[in-house]
Parts: C-alpha cells; structure tokens; sequence
C-alpha cells in the first residue's frame, strides 16, 4: 500500500526549492516517483542536464530539472541542486499532521512523568519516572526510556530504542530501531593480576535538534559530563561512539564506524563506512575519512585521509596501487641485487 | 535440560541423507551428538575417512560417515558428504510439531490483523495493523511488527527483532533477536552551508523464502522499491545492509559485513567477516570476498577477491606476504642506491 | 539531577585503595568528580606526580595522588595506582543497597519459574518458564529471558536486552541494552547445488561471574556444548563472539571486535577495536591484538600483533610506516633499473 499524498501545486513547491518554473504553472502534484516509474499527479527529478532524454518517456506530471534544461513537454521545476530540491519537495508531500494517539493503555508511565498535550506512546513501551517529553513525540512499541530522560518537541523514538536513564535527546530528532543510548562507558582500571576494577560511569548521552541516528546503534554515557551530538549530524545503522566523544554540527558517520573514548569531531566531519577513530583525538571541521581507514593521530580542518593506518588521501591511493605490485618490486629487487653483484666481481 | 527428541529408524535417516546402510539397519536412533559425547541412542558423524580410528571409542548408536569407510563395528551411513548428511540428520531428529499458543492475552494486536488458526505470539510481542501473517508462526516477546508487514508460514521472528510498516517476509524465514528491518535507508542532501535534508525512504524490505537472518542485524528499507534478500540466503549477525540493496539467492553473509546502498549481489556469493562493499557496484554469482576486505568495484562471477582495497585473492595474498617484508625493501633499495652512485663514480 | 551519595571518611576510602593518609585524616567525602569540577565533599584524583601544580585551584575536599606527592594543601590519599584506587572510590561512594521492587504487574514471569526474596522486574520484561534467578537480580524493562535460563546473584540484565533458552549467566554481572545471548551459531553445509542446510545448534552461552558485556554485542550460542565467557572479561559494544568461543578470564573485547566460531582466547587477551578473529584458533594468555587488525594464526603468550593480515607488533608498525612511501620506492626501482641497464650497455 503506497503512503498517502496530498495536492499542491508547483509554484508552492517551485519557492520551497528556491527554483524557477517553466510550462504550466497551475500543475498540481500529489506524489513523487523516480523518472521511470512516475504516473499522473507525480514529480519526479532529473540530476543531470545531459540526460535530458530520459524525459521523453516520462509519464508524471512535473519534473525538477537543473537550471541548464529550459524547456521540456512537461512542466519544470529549474533549480541550482535538483538532488536538494527533490528531497525537500518529497518530503513536503509525505508530510502529514502529527496524530496524537495519546499514551496506550499497553504501555507503562512511570510516576512525576507529565504527558503533553499531543502525544503517541504506542503499546509495549516503557517510559520512566520523571520523564520530560515535549508536545508531538510518538515513542513507539518496546521503546524504554529511563528515568528523568528529556526528550524535545516532534522527535520520534522508533520501537524497541533504549534511552538511558538522564539522557537529553532535542527536537525533531529521529531514533531508529534497536539503538542504545546511555549504555556505560568502556571503562576499567587494571590491577597488578589483571583484574578490572570498572569506573563508574556517572554522566550522560545529549542529543541536540534533527539528528538522524540509525538502527542498533550504541552511544555510550560520558564518565563524567556529557557524550555529545550536535545539532543536525546523521549517523548510520551499527555505529559506536564512546563515552565523552563529542560530535559536532551537521556530521554524517556511515555504517558501522567506531569512534573511540574522547575524540572530538568538529563541524560536517564525514566518517565512511567501518572507519575506526582511536581516542582522544580531533579531527577538525570538514575532515573527511575513507570508509574502513583507521585514524590513530589529529587531522586538520578540511583533510582527506584513507588506510589503517590513515595516510593523506593521495597517498595512500598512490600506495594502494603499489600494494598489489608488491610481489614483482620484490622480484626486481633480487634480480638487481644480483646484477649488482655480478658487477662487483666483475671489478 | 537436553532438547527431547524422537525415535527413528536408520533406513529412514539413510534415505533423507542419500546414504547407504551397513551393519544393523532396523537399529533406531533418538538423538544426535559429537563423536566423543554420544551415548546410547545418538547417531554421530565423522567427516575424514582418515580417521576412522576414532570410533574404536564410540558409545552411540550409529555413524554417518564417507563412503570409504565401508563397515565397521556399528551401524554406518555411508554418504558423499557427511557434513550435509549430519545437518539434514540432526535437523530431522529435532523437528517437532508446531505447537500453537495462540495470542498471549499479555501480547498486542492491532485491528485488522487476521490472526490464523495455528499461530503462537508471546508475552509483551506486539503486532500492528492490517498485518497479514501465515500459518505456524511464531512471534516472541518484545517483537515488534508494523502496520501492513506480511509474514509467511513457518515463519519465526525471534524475541526484540523490529519489523517496519509494509515489509514482506517469505515463509521458513528465522529472524534473530535484535534485528531490525525496514530501518530508514542513509540517504540526505546536502546544501552549500552543510545543512543536510532527509531524502524520504518510502520502499520496504522483502526476504523471500528460507532466509536465516542473524542477531542485531540491520537491512533497511528501499528509497523507491525494494530491498531484496532473495531466497535461501543465510546473513550472520551484525551485518548492515542498505538501502535497494539486493542480494541474490543463497549468498552467505557472514558477521559484521557492511554493504552499501544499491549494491546487487548474484547467487551464491560468500562475504567474509567484517567485509565492506561500496555502493552501487554488483558482484556476479559466486563471488567470494576475503574477510575485512574493501570491495570498490564490480566483480565477475566466479571470481574472489581479499583486501583493501580488494585484489585478486592471489595478488592479495601474496601481497600480504611481503607487506612485512617491506622494512627490508627498503633498506635493499638505499643499500643499492649506493652501490649504483659508487659504481658511477668508478667511472 | 547527580546521582546521590554518601558520607564516607578518608581512612576509609584509604584502607580501600591501601594507601596512605596525608592532612586532615577526619575528613569525610560524599562525592567524587574530575579535578577541574570538584566542590566541597568530592574527592578528586591526580594520576601523573608531574602535574602537581593542577591542585593549586582544587575546590574539592581530597585527591588521590601518586605515592610521589608527599603533601599539599588538601587532604591527600597516596596510593600506587591513583587511576584504580579512583575506580575502588568512586565505586564504593556511589554503591546503595539493592532496592528490591518485586515483579512489576506489567512484567510477565512463566510458570515454574521461582521469584527470589528480592528482586526486581521492570515493567514489559519478559521471563520463560523454568527461568532460575539469583538474590538481588534486576531485570529491565523490555528484557526476555528465555526458559529455563539461570542467572546469578546481584547480575543486572539492561533494558531490551535478549538472553535465549538454557543460557547460563553468573553473579554480579552486567549485560547492557540490546544485547542476544544464545542467538543460534552460524553453520550450514552446502550441497551441490549450492543449497544451504542448516546445522542445529543445540548447545548454550555460559557468562562467568563479573563478567561485564556492553550493548548490542552478540553472543551465538554453541552448535554443541557451550559458547564461553570467563569471569571477570569485560565486552565493549556491538561485539560478535561466534558459536563455541572461549573467552578466557578478564579479557578485554573492544568495540566491534568480531570472534569466528571454535577460537579460544586465554586469560587477559586484549582485542582493540574492530579486530576480526578467524575460526579454530588460540590466543594465549596476555596476547595484544591492535585495533583493525586480522588474526589468522595461533598466537602465543604474551605476544602483540597488529595488521591485516596480523604480523609481530614491531614488523607492523615498520611496515606500516613503508607503506605511504611505496610509490616512491616503485620510482626508485624504476630508475635503479634503467641505471643498471645502462650498466650493462657500457660493458
């Protein structure tokens, strides 16, 4: 069953984009659709200006178009970044007014929790003592929040996420499935016999506005302080962040990286898939790491790196390519050694 | 407490197993066990025809064994692959009748999910609208199913696994505990200040028939269509799958492998542990990538790769054998150097 | 709000951590924080003698310090290890008597399973039948403790964690959200078509006493017999352990560490973050395993590697070091080479 739609019409979605319209302005649009699979009523995007005809087959009602495409024989949408402009408009047609369902009798509150006016706790969920929830929050089934944990206005807490005990999640914050937050830190002092004596780890996990966290991912509690991400940064399924990291704005962590104790990214740090950072370093704004590199030192604002251990990025591309030459450098080595030798017995 | 089990004949076991019968074929067997822990009743197997002299001590029943043992002091099934045999064998043993518990009053469920005749859903699961579910399945506590998911027969999704709105489970599929699926896909656009916007994910998870799906696994929903796990294959635990991913039939997928969106996998690949493979690239049937390997580019069928990035598994593995070997290099190389300068000054 | 404490006098705290009062010996602490944060009541601790001077500012009412630091203008506690006798403190500051709530009216528990004198069951956890639980055990909310399972004495089972049927848990350990116990191990034999049968995996995961194991780790249980963790290891985030690991006693597994089925790890093994363990092999006791690395071999005692695949710690760190300047040696050949070719031309 395809999620409902509504109708509006192009120039309202043309200002939303920042975009100019060609052909028929007054064109209504109630969903959106790739190129390929659109019908009557659809929008669809087109990213590249040479593959303008793609649209001859199109079968929807608009299309957003990079500047470049003036005219076409259906109505434009023409904008600087038509990816942008298409996941704005897209997401402007899903949106619906927020259904308060209120808090399901299958659910559980706990005591001094003050429910808002418009909620959704769905049955099985589990919500502390002393919880502070802003209006619009939809917690879904199995979700367990613990005790005195503030969450923000339209965020929503998909099912069966844990959120720990004093946790500070914002607004509009979106938490997928299986995701622990406020899970104790990785932290133990070892005696002379190898025994672990475990710190106690006494601070929490904040979340600030429109972050996106993924599924089963593990965001540990600070030991003391806060394990912090901030506003507008976006992290893949299966990630780890250790206590006292800190996260800055608008980051993207892809799938399965790890990011261990103290670390610090500044703002729109990109880390690829399965990157692994050691602890207690910085990584300045803009830093970019490729997917599976290992990060063991500081790296500037605006740096590539790539490898385990991380190298420049041109560096270790280079080196790579050399990587599998590796057993014909050797080979050439040898035969040179003996041709060196020969020469010196020939002295 | 040891799992119970069942009485059944040899010839009916050497039936299932493809296998010859040699010594007392009316001998019954009840259970199944390792070579050094059966006892009376068990029924065991040996892989090696080079070790036969490990059932001078055997206390069970019966063996299965290669079809170059031909007899011995006990009961044999003679089969070409013992391995395959003793799953098939052992499974048999286990098999027990669907026992229906029907809907725990202490369990959820939405309107207009039909509930079958044969159906056992326990404790504290929870199932959301409009669900459409099979005969004999099995829904254990603190699962969570969505509006308009589909689930078929035989069906089991084990305790604390997530299943989103509308994705479609084939029958004989087992989902472990903590799994997720139908998460968000990672996708977003982003700005020229770095802002990032959610690109909708409106397409569903499907995972066809006899599909086995580990622990904390996550696959997440298509952005447009379907992300496909087709028939017969088996994913480890902790492995991340994105979005409009496809993976084909029987490919083996073992833990914490991580692929990227649109990526399509043929028949029968096997992923190593930790194995990470970029997006939008396909890998033919039979393909098998080395553990921890980086795979960038597409791969022909029937070939393995190992490495990151990833080599030709010989290239790779002989690569590997110098990359400690390249200390020494590069001492044979400044060694040379001088060697080559001092004969030019010879000259 | 700051977890409550309690009132605690200095030469109570320094029998604990067996050091040596220096100052006001009456003093009493309630608290314990970071040097820089302290106030009145808080204990404090200074791991380095060098950094002496820090407690010029100190606002708190004692530190633990190095044996070197012999007095100041606080009260002091000498000790040998000031990061472990910190660890004992604050342990011990923030320890409260078990408050037993009982089984919540909205937790489940199946028949024939005995409810100890204390304990406590949050709302939404789920407990099979046959279920043996220790003193003092807490279960959260959204927990399913499969049948017939035992867990220890003063063991705290985090919110959605999972544990499946026959799991053995000891006392006094902590397993955090989202974790499986005793999800089935990984095993299929392959017939010629490419078919996978799945092998029954009828044995358990046994966790020793103070084990510690962290959120969304996966503990598969064993084909036969059992899936082991030793007393006192300790198991960081999103760890895979395979069917039939040994886990020798106090272990360190960080993050994302993934172990293959039948490997066995001695005593105080350390696996850093991310590092794969192929199947069928032994660490021995003390073994390091750097991060990211892949172990493919037997290690013996006391040894460290790093790389993947894994080398001596020593022959990796060199030759990692090699790597980046890879195109500069293929250079370097490729000029040697044409000069002895030049060589050779001139005799």
């Amino acid at each position: 069953m395809p999620v409902e739609t509504k109708k509006i019409s192009l120039d309202v979605l043309a200002k939303l984009a920042e975009g100019e319209l060609s052909g028929n302005t007054k064109t209504e649009v109630t969903g959106f659709a790739p190129l390929e699979t659109a019908g009557p009523g659809d929008i669809s995007f087109l990213v590249k200006a040479g593959q303008v005809e793609k649209l001859a087959d199109f079968k929807g009602s608009a299309v957003i178009v990079p500047m470049a495409i003036e005219v076409a024989d259906v109505p434009l949408i023409r904008v600087q970044d038509p990816y942008l402009a298409a996941a704005k408009i897209h997401s402007l047609l899903l949106e619906r007014p927020f259904v308060a369902k209120g808090v399901h009798e299958r659910a559980w509150v706990g005591t001094d929790t003050k429910i808002p006016g418009e909620i959704t706790v769905a049955p099985m969920a589990s919500i502390g003592e002393r919880v502070i929830l802003g209006e619009r929050v939809s917690i879904e089934s199995g979700a367990v929040i613990g005790d005195e944990v503030q969450i923000g206005a339209d965020t929503v807490i998909k099912a069966n996420v844990t959120i720990g005990e004093r946790c500070i999640v914002g607004s509009r914050v979106t938490i997928h499935s299986g995701t622990v937050l406020g899970s104790d830190g990785y932290g133990y002092a070892t005696d002379k016999r190898g025994f672990h004596t475990k710190r106690p780890q006494v601070g929490i996990v904040q979340v600030d506005d429109d972050v996106e966290i993924g599924a089963n991912v593990c965001i540990d509690r600070a030991a003391y302080g806060v394990t912090h991400i901030k506003s507008g940064s976006k992290i893949d399924n299966l990630v780890q962040i250790a206590h006292n990291v800190e996260v800055g704005e608008n980051c993207l962590l892809v799938s399965q990286v790890g990011i261990s104790g103290s670390t610090t990214l500044g703002r729109n740090v990109v880390l690829g898939g399965q990157a692994g950072l050691t602890g207690h370093i910085t990584l300045g704004d803009g830093v970019m790491v490729g997917a599976q590199s290992g990060v063991h030192n500081n790296q500037k604002a605006g740096i590539t790196v790539g490898g385990s251990p991380a190298l420049p990025i041109k560096t270790f591309v280079r080196a790579a390519i050399q990587y599998g030459k590796l057993p014909q450098m050797a080979r050439d080595l040898r035969k040179m050694k003996k041709e060196i030798a020969e020469f010196k017995e020939d002295k």
